[in-house]
């Protein structure tokens, strides 16, 4: 079963189509195939001829631990380019074993009512749902779960999707019921336009996953899954702080956002830390938590529940994207502060990265003040009422630094920056620059090898970029997380044995990587025909000129290793 | 004597080069050549790296009537491509009689003092006027004509261009005081982002030209203007209505842009016609005046001075542009309101096509009603107080679409529709999507050959578009107004002649035309540099899906069509 699921939302027409080419393809290799060969380059994001891809990894599904992403891609309404934006959550193994590759949402609705899309063993229907309109995220997955049973696999949009605000992520449910975001790129934005406010999947119709060698597969799969369970770094690192643990590290090299990215250490990065995020849940208790699952079955379990001083739960889970953009970019010292704006971000349903830069600039222009709660809350309660301003922010960093006249965004290719300042960590300089996702850390962060090039070298980091993009990308395709990366990258033949046992394919260690480099391939070329020339290649100006005083540097990779990053 | 004038904002340094190699170049083929020689393509159009170029026509300054048009040029806000806005007024003969080819403004100035440039027999000078700062442009051509006499040629931006709003313009003075803009492009936002407001030119150093062969000038020039002079539609149509003269006729074919160009005729049409201006202008009396002059010695005089119904002045010149934009595209009956609006748009410094092109999008939108002069002279003060939504207004109609969330942006390549839908007018609409301009009628306005080519049919487009923007280009960059082209057209012998006899070239009727070319050429070369590819050469969704009513069309003109109006 390699079923392509295609709903109308112009003439409300549901259709299944059995695509036996796409059987290799999974995630972002199927979202930027599909994309390719669908969506017309050069249309209107937002419009009736862009569509939104929604396809589980191409191991999800399965028992491999930390592979069960769900990727959603179609054209970005920040870069005007192709985008893929992926989560964890449990609606990725839902669909696939469902024998459903990709969700394929096309057209738009022209009226005023809001669908969900609802997929279980009494079929697959477009279902009116008025009583979800602009109803926030958490809101959305409560009533949905209440609906359609709590191990329902969601997808929605809060009211800035729905409103076709370009920062709009689209949330997803873990095990707990907890949300999880596709963040980056507006795809929230995408579904919103359309009219489509949730998917909810039931694999009860069939659970469990057809193997074309089960054995070998699972023999695999638990080696892996020992692996990853039994790393110390699962314990001591991930488990304890997620990706938080690195916000020391990023102040310590001098990269941390710090308001507006003015600067690149923050003097609170002790107090926004990985430590002392484990120290405060570990000590306020309640439903606080560390070390929990965002997708069943894995084995790392990063996640977090952030609770408040009595022990109520404020979000989950707080990462360190959102502590640099929520936090230390604008101004917060505490993270109690970071994770009440976040629950609010998630409950808008908004990419924290995008709206992070966004706000950043806002009070870079003086809109509130740095450090100042209640002014960002406000802000975000701009966005959820609707109003001028509001819709300013919530179309991001870039616009929002158009409309109130900036010369400092921190955006590239219309998207705004991650938590690294690319003048003190060059190599995400060149994939914000020269990726086909714009400024997107996931696309290929070069952090994790900054022990092997220097961050602030003017060498080296073309080849750092491509080869974490091109890794990045197939970690994408098949559904893995980036925290499972160790003994992937270390042993590839788990990838390719893993696949060959569930689809008869015939990987090697090398040729893997492929997956990658295709999809790359194929997006590249998305992006030419949409009009993404060599000219957008490049940072905003101030990182050329404004040096980062903590590492004395601004943006200096010359232009011929940049190029060297081009994956073609 | 070539003299390129180079102002360095950031250093204020100013210095003069002789650049014998410019010789033949004025107007358009000036400003594009500088900018295609010296501005980074892929630059912010409001940074450091972005210049503004000011060039008068080749044949400014001389005694040949209407010709004594300026360019200004750079890289537009708006559309991120080359841009070149020309306009009326006194100062390009000025300019050409000190001997000055263009004037180069780059760098950006980094304190917040205001800025004007001072040209005259005394030297020339950046002059610090913070009297002047985030003063309206009546005011400031008013202050500046009493300090620096009243024959002196102005170009200032208002506040709107100082605060970088990229609807902005420049305004220039005519031999009355009244003022002229250099609308299109969003050049006014470059100047303001320069920290320059003003520049004053007086050519009391020398107030004659050079001629390579002055009595063959003369001779031409005096045959030319006399042909200009007493051809009937000069007295009959041009000194009475001038540009508004066409209302009806475009209204009669349906291309008369109404509510956000939700339809193409307006019932109102006769009351906003060129025969209810001048009958207006000739009972109201007073300060009122048809048929004056905007630049001296212009012998077409198709200006007007519009009066309230106590004769005061509301605005000079309301013209048909205007009367579309903020007209029947906002759902105006009354050309007293469009006058005032006028007024109000000219004194904040806007261009009247781009803002009115925001405000129609705004209110189909619901910020305010269509025919509501309130609301919209409100919207206004919102540009003026300096407000989010007046920042987002300001900033033209593709950012407040997009702000808005409006799937119906009369826009192509980041600037806001002129006065003719593309879709009853569909020449016009292939120049939108295909000049080097954006959509900028005065790249190459079809509706003159509305008679030889069906404005509806799917044939010819292109060519028309090609034709009609070559000769705009030549008379672009010889400072000829587009009401002086009919004898010109038909006799390119006398722009051959003037030109030869100016400088001692010796251009042919055929190769005259060769400096419109030359500079689409470069223009577009430039804009690929620039990142303007072929997916960006369309018009937006709703020309493609929604037909216009009166015309019952959508735009329908092939891809292939389509491309036969490149000029490459």
């Amino acid at each position: 079963m390699h079923k392509i699921l295609r709903v109308n939302m112009s003439t409300k027409e549901i259709i299944t189509e059995e695509r036996e080419e796409y059987k290799l393809l999974g995630g972002r290799a199927l979202t930027s195939r599909i994309t390719y060969d669908e969506v017309k380059a050069n249309c209107d994001p937002l419009g009736r001829e862009s569509k939104l891809i929604i396809a589980p990894g191409l191991l999800a599904g399965t028992i491999a631990s930390s592979a069960g992403r769900i990727s959603i891609g179609g054209k970005s309404p920040l870069t005007n380019g192709i985008k893929e934006a992926n989560s964890g959550g449990i609606a990725g193994a839902k669909l696939a074993r469902c024998g459903i590759k990709a969700i394929v949402v096309e057209g738009k609705s022209y009226n005023e009512k809001t669908y969900i899309l609802k997929i279980d063993k009494e079929g697959i229907d477009l279902i009116v749902h008025d009583d979800l309109k602009y109803s926030g995220t958490y809101e959305t997955v409560a009533k949905l779960r209440e609906i359609y049973g709590e191990k329902s696999g969601i997808l929605c949009v809060g009211l800035s999707g729905e409103r076709g605000l370009r920062a709009a992520a689209i949330a997803l449910n873990d095990p707990f019921g907890e949300l999880k975001f596709a963040a980056r790129g507006g795809m929230g934005a995408v579904m919103g336009s359309k009219g489509l406010k949730a998917i909810v999947v039931n694999d009860d119709v069939s659970p469990f996953m057809e193997y074309h060698d089960r054995e070998h597969f699972l023999k695999i799969a638990k080696g892996l899954n020992k692996q990853l369970a039994t790393d110390p770094k699962t314990k001591d690192i991930y488990q304890k702080y997620g990706t938080s643990s690195i916000v020391k590290a990023v102040n310590a090299m001098g990269a941390l956002p710090t308001k507006n990215f003015r600067f690149g250490t923050c003097e609170f990065a002790e107090e926004l830390s990985g430590e002392k995020l484990y120290e405060t849940i570990a000590a306020r208790g309640g439903k606080g938590k560390t070390g929990i699952p965002c997708m069943n079955g894995c084995v790392i379990q990063c996640s977090n529940v952030y609770p408040d001083a009595d022990g109520e739960s404020i979000v989950s889970t707080l990462q360190y994207e959102n502590i640099a953009l929520l936090g230390s970019n604008l101004g917060f010292d505490n993270l109690d502060v970071v994770a009440r704006l976040n629950r609010e971000v998630n409950d808008i349903g908004l990419d924290a990265i995008e709206i992070g830069a966004a706000l950043g600039v806002a009070l870079d222009e003086g809109i509130a003040e740095f450090g100042d709660e209640a002014g960002c809350m406000a802000l975000l309660h701009e966005i959820r009422r609707n109003t001028v301003l509001g819709r300013v922010l919530g179309n991001g960093a870039l616009v929002t630094g158009q409309v109130l006249g900036s010369d400092r965004i921190p955006a590239a290719k219309g998207q705004g920056f991650p938590g690294y300042d690319p003048r003190a960590l060059k190599g995400n300089g060149v994939t914000y620059a020269m990726s086909t996702m714009g400024a997107d850390h996931t696309a290929g962060n070069c952090f994790g090898a900054r022990n092997e090039v220097d961050p602030l070298g003017r060498e080296k980091q073309g080849m750092l970029s491509r080869d974490t993009q091109k890794k990045m990308a197939a970690l994408d395709s098949l559904g893995f997380c980036i925290f499972a990366r160790v003994p992937l990258f270390k042993d590839p033949e788990i990838l390719s044995g893993l696949v060959n046992s569930l689809s008869g394919s015939d990987f090697t260690k090398e040729s893997i990587w492929d997956i990658g480099f295709n999809a790359i391939r194929l997006e590249r070329e998305f992006n030419i025909n949409a009009g993404i020339s060599p000219a957008q290649d490049r940072l905003p100006e101030f990182c050329y000129y404004e040096e980062l005083k903590t590492v004395n540097s601004v943006f200096d990779i010359s232009s011929e290793e940049m190029k060297k990053a081009i994956i073609e």
